[in-house]
């Protein structure tokens, strides 16, 4: 049997209805782009008979030109009693364009009889109409059996009839479904093996991970006989989610000896994963597997000193088989090692005689705990290690600043800052305008320092997240700002703590400018500004 | 064999190697109380000999009076050249006064040799003086055989004579780790059944999860002899985490025929899951199998359709047995369904053929489109509904408000905010400083409202976050603002949505106070209170 396992990626259809995901057609066609680079062979767009915006999706990929992929559209087995040519839903597959429909039907005589509403002949006649209507339009028709699995286990006879029906029909693939997350992967071996015994058809499985199984289940599958694996990159979907492709791809690529996407294709797994998150807006977990930002992160100091006298002490793979990396952290748990790590990648002088190295260790255990995260927050944590070796100019200084924010009933809000600074040993006066008060601080800011970094233009924030450390305070509570700025080069985080909201976003931004200010020199010298100096109010 | 399985909770020690997990002693000692409350048979407390904040740990464990579970202390095998009795992580794990050790050793030879810098003998001989050395002075041993999946591949005679000479010491319990987190359930489950055919000792697992496969290595080893569990509640961990518990046990218990704890305690599992979460100050995700606030929630209207049928169409499990809860979520996707299965929650007067159903349904959609999220905010979705279903009286109307910010180069943030508000037809002036804008804000419209209510004095607000919605506008991006808000009796979410984070945190901060006033009678009516008036700026 070939060792080609087909990737069918439905992060656009059954992704959706995870709770918190919602995809705009814009978004949609991105993230197609983006799996069409990871080589999937099928991209499920959505469903043309229940949700209008994806018959827009369907509209607008055709211009996509994916080098690769098969855009799929996904629908229902017709109405009962209807003719297929007479079903709404089955029409709009086939208006929508594609060549590969996606049809679910029933397998389970439980949900035929009671979500349906019907009986199990009509179920069997519903499924091989809607196959056959599909195929002799001309399309590759993938049939879905939902809940196959537990079809199976409740009335196998009945199951296996559905899928015969599909078969009979000229289905293309069959694909078998645990809708309810519920199997354990001995019984998908079991019965995919099965099945794949019983039709010449090739199968498929889609696995959902309510036992935190999903994975496990898609890879007993492929074992038993499956050649298409199911599942959405990350693992986004309806309660606890499809299939993860994210870990299921390198599992059975590296693993397992199957192919699914080419070398250079899994390369960039982890890009194409964290992008998919971010354009789905959803944070990726830091410890998900293969693509999470801690997948290969070093906390321990035990495991940072053997992973520095051999990666594969503590690793399972070279991270950058996937396009992901080796990190070495630091916290309270780090030992020197860590730390010097971390200096030596920033090619810094800290070595383990060095005095200030015990010091900085201690300074960062102490901010830690008052409730900094340098995890999160690498420039920050550069800023200080920087500080340690010697060597950081200050380039500004704060001397004051006052904000301003108000409303009436009939109007939106009003934020204006005024900053005085001090900047190469000048002190310079800047007011703005914000669309709240952090903006408008860091609008201010940003004008005072521009006089004499200008190329600091294209340099804005992207993420704002504030945490509030210890809830028992209530309103004497301190908070955790972290803020993701970039400059469209690079891009890098900081982080402020404080009670106060403002200053702790202060100390994030200020970090932030004097990291982006690290490696600049100044346009202009302090020769010929006077003294002091009132900014325009401008935005 | 018998089908009990020993669980074995990590949390406190591997669990800590997590990102961005750090927990205090109080931390552990509540979390031990709880895990206890679970019916755990092993919490292992910390590493005595590698951090001295664990040795406090293990002082005040005595009083914890646990009704069941044994604390464990973490160690290594003696180092290398060094009697027992000279080795301070053994003696310190003497001297903690715990009942059971846990120490590891290398099963690995190529660890043995670059890791350790030994010889293979001398480590063989590391792990039977160690495991001897703690028996002598009465503890019940727990050895753990380090990457012994790894070892059995690479040298598997070495890795056996390694847990031979664990057991030839007299070790309790044998426990195999997959400390990579590489191995695959076929080659777990292999290895177990060999182990299990060579050693009278019982056997153990301790699986990770980089191939998202902790999960099903950890029930493949049961199934293969295995009768000890080690992992972590929620998965915390190193790298990708431990083998993840809050998944394990249900799994074994509910699906394996396997016996682990109670069904009464089994029914605890979510509260503290999502406790320990909270004192680990980590966001659970949504899509958590088993106790993850979406495991159980339905977003699709086919889905939703279906469960009000019969639950089990779309539920592998009844949620109440791990302590969880159907949801039906309500989001663009939704159906009439949902939005009517949540106002008959509510007891809202909501039915199919009343026009304002569909215009609330219409409305919900239009804000989540703007970036309003309600599945996270319950408190303001349900005035939404109650504002549909009419009836909800408007208690106070904002008729302006200002905020002041500033800090000097030496000193701290001055916040200061003054509201002007309606409240019952009255004109009603306050002001009051804060640690930041937003909690001046809140503490000046609590003020004013509290003249009329004063039992709302015990609410506050526990949790705030802000998230940047389409990062591409930099600053004149959209911000979405969560708050939790608690009186100690109930816990509510609300949200607000604006370019101005001030003013998403003002429709927050409303629709908490008009949630917690749904219910509550005013103290004293508008008749005596002069039209304006000055509040007083107090703290």
């Amino acid at each position: 049997m070939s060792d080609f396992v087909s990737i069918f990626d439905t992060t656009l259809r059954d992704g959706t209805q995870g709770e918190g995901i919602s995809l705009s057609v814009e978004d949609k066609l991105k993230i197609a782009r983006k799996l069409d680079q990871l080589g999937v062979q099928y991209i499920e767009g959505g469903w043309p008979g229940s949700n209008s915006k994806d018959i827009e999706f369907f509209e607008r990929a055709k211009e996509l030109k994916l080098k690769h992929a098969k855009i799929t559209a996904f629908g229902s087995t017709r109405r009962k009693h209807t003719r297929p040519e007479e079903d709404p839903n089955l029409n709009k597959i086939v208006e929508s364009g594609v060549s590969v429909a996606s049809i679910f039907g029933k397998s389970w005589d439980f949900h035929v009889e009671v979500a349906l509403g019907t009986t199990l002949e009509e179920n069997l006649a519903m499924i091989y109409d809607s196959v056959r209507f599909l195929k002799q339009k001309g399309l590759e028709v993938i049939y879905l059996g939902e809940h196959f699995f537990d079809g199976y286990k409740h009335n196998k006879e009945y199951a296996l009839a559905t899928i015969a029906q599909a078969e009979k029909a000229g289905a293309d693939w069959i694909v078998l479904c645990d809708t309810n997350g519920g199997s354990l992967p001995g019984e998908v071996s079991d019965i995919v093996r099965d099945v794949c015994s019983r039709v010449g058809t090739p199968v498929g499985i889609h696995a959902h991970n309510d036992c935190e199984l999903g994975v496990a289940n898609s890879l007993a599958a492929v074992q038993a006989g499956a050649r298409q694996v199911q599942g959405t990159i990350n693992g986004f979907g309806e309660r606890c989610g499809n299939a993860n492709l994210s870990s299921i791809i390198p599992n059975l690529q590296l693993k397992m000896g199957y192919r699914c996407v080419s070398d250079e294709q899994l390369r960039q797994l982890t890009s194409i994963a964290r992008y998919v998150n971010e354009i789905a807006n959803v944070v990726m977990p830091v410890n998900q597997p293969y693509v999470g930002s801690a997948a290969f992160a070093h906390k321990g100091g035990i495991h940072v000193s053997a992973i520095l006298k051999h990666a594969s002490t503590y690793e399972h793979i070279e991270p950058e088989r996937v396009g992901n990396k080796q990190r070495v952290l630091v916290s309270e748990l780090a030992g020197q090692s860590n730390v010097l790590v971390k200096a030596k990648e920033l090619n810094l002088d800290l070595d383990r005689e060095n005095p200030r190295t015990r010091e900085v260790i201690e300074r960062i255990k102490e901010l830690e705990h008052q409730g900094y995260q340098f995890e999160g927050a690498d420039a920050s944590l550069e800023l200080l290690l920087r500080e340690a070796a010697g060597g950081l100019e200050d380039i500004f200084t704060l001397e004051s600043f006052k904000i301003l924010v108000g409303k009436t009933a009939d109007s939106g809000v009003l934020s204006e800052a005024i900053v005085k600074v001090k900047v190469h040993g000048d002190i310079v006066y800047s007011a703005a305008e914000g669309n709240g008060p952090v903006n408008a601080l860091d609008s201010a800011l940003r004008k005072a320092i521009l006089k004499y970094y200008p190329d600091l233009a294209d340099m804005h924030l992207t993420d704002y997240k504030v945490r509030v450390l210890d809830e028992k305070n209530a309103t004497a509570a301190k908070v955790r700002v972290m803020i993701e700025s970039t400059d469209h080069r690079n891009t890098w985080s900081t982080v402020g703590v404080s009670e106060n909201v403002i200053e702790a976003s202060w100390q994030a931004l200020v970090d932030s400018f004097r990291y982006a200010l690290l490696n600049r020199k100044p346009v202009c010298q302090s020769d010929n500004i006077p003294a002091e100096r009132l900014g325009l109010v401008n935005h």
